[in-house]
């Protein structure tokens, strides 16, 4: 999969493609990822990328030739993004679909405004939440995290099926050692060495957890029979933390 | 306002204390950024930070002692955050709630998990949207980016009153130089030089993408009543784009 970043500030994924997950996803040939200045797209050697709005008010609005022309630079794109508050609130389920992408074009967008033409170039605008952000780059970095840690060979493990989200639920408690830190004891169950006890508790911490802290999602959530038994034996005191 | 952040990942923070907005903000005096490695409190040679899940499971979990220590160093905190998947969506109103802490510290999570026994130990858990990231490095980036455009002497204007989600909706499209792009023209009212004319035109638009692409915000959003009477004139050619 190749992504392409259209961004005015390149300088700001130099850490981020270090990152051990997306280095491993490049270095194992599953993940390209190119970085284009949109800059060198602007003419002049004022590489004049942004201009006053018209009808007035604060700050500088992108222009719509060095984006374009950027855009059109990037061959056989079959999905264009442009990253704006604006756009689909973006998800896990997002997530896996545009990583079926052969090569994904994210364009960032910037906090004073992009010209509305632009827009009708793109197939879709996504916001990786409902917050101001300077511009588009780590909204881009989310989305490149999200997609990359789903391709095969990019985690270390092929431990992505337990997490958050992916039922539709939050993940369970987890415990590492000491068995006792500070007085704090792990769970008995855990330690019992009972598969099935484990898989049931871990099933219900996660519905307990999901309940309180996103009644949305749990209410999204369509239990099955096991799920409602083992809500319906959980008291106050099941809460693991 | 200082904010510290407890990561095994520091180095992924280099590009981003460079970027505009923050590194204006710093160098403004307004914020400080501590990048604190949770290795560096891990005993040992090995600085063992993570070990192997308690009930089994793939993937390694982050220990209490390293993490906790780390933050106990924190001098003077007022609150401290820890990012999870699990955590509270993050918004614009809390953004402008944590920019008020004089020392806040952000503790990033990591994909495969931390010991639950940490979690009591921060005032809250926050989410910065319902996908799943390799850590909590670019959420906390997230979270530093929001809160430092917030802070007076950070942003190059005070524009950020007329921003996506300041008002419950979404921001009006913008339209720079040239008037006439490859055949599309900026909208006239926002050349009439009519104040009153373009400020009723953008609140216009700014209610019908809001309802066309986050009808939730729109739901929530209590109209008044020269909103009701833009929306009642509008029609399917009002859309600007």
């Amino acid at each position: 999969m190749t992504i392409s970043v259209l961004t005015i500030m390149p300088e700001l994924f130099g850490s981020f493609l270090q990152a051990p997950v997306i280095a491993r996803a490049i270095r194992n040939g599953v993940l390209e990822v190119k970085i284009i200045d949109i800059r060198e797209y602007a003419p002049g050697s004022f590489r004049h990328i942004d201009d006053s709005p018209f009808g007035g008010g604060a700050g500088m609005v992108m222009r719509c030739q060095p984006v374009l022309d950027a855009l059109r630079a990037c061959n056989n794109k079959d999905r264009t993004v442009i990253l704006s508050p604006a756009g689909k609130p973006y998800t896990q389920k997002k997530a896996h679909e545009l990583s079926s992408a052969g090569h994904l074009v994210l364009i960032c967008g910037h906090y004073e405004g992009m010209d509305a033409r632009i827009y009708p170039h793109a197939d879709e605008q996504i916001s990786i939440g409902d917050y101001v952000l300077t511009g588009g780059e780590i909204a881009a970095q989310v989305i490149i995290d999200s997609i990359a840690r789903l391709l095969p060979g990019s985690l270390r493990d092929e431990s992505t099926q337990e997490e958050s989200f992916e039922n539709g639920l939050l993940e369970y408690p987890q415990y590492t050692q000491p068995a006792v830190y500070e007085g704090e004891a792990v769970p008995d169950v855990l330690r019992s060495g009972d598969h099935e006890k484990i898989r049931k508790w871990r099933l219900q911490q996660s519905l307990l957890l999901t309940r309180r802290m996103r009644p949305d999602l749990f209410e999204a959530h369509v239990l099955t029979e096991e799920e409602k038994a083992l809500l319906a034996e959980a008291d106050d005191s099941s809460f693991s933390i």
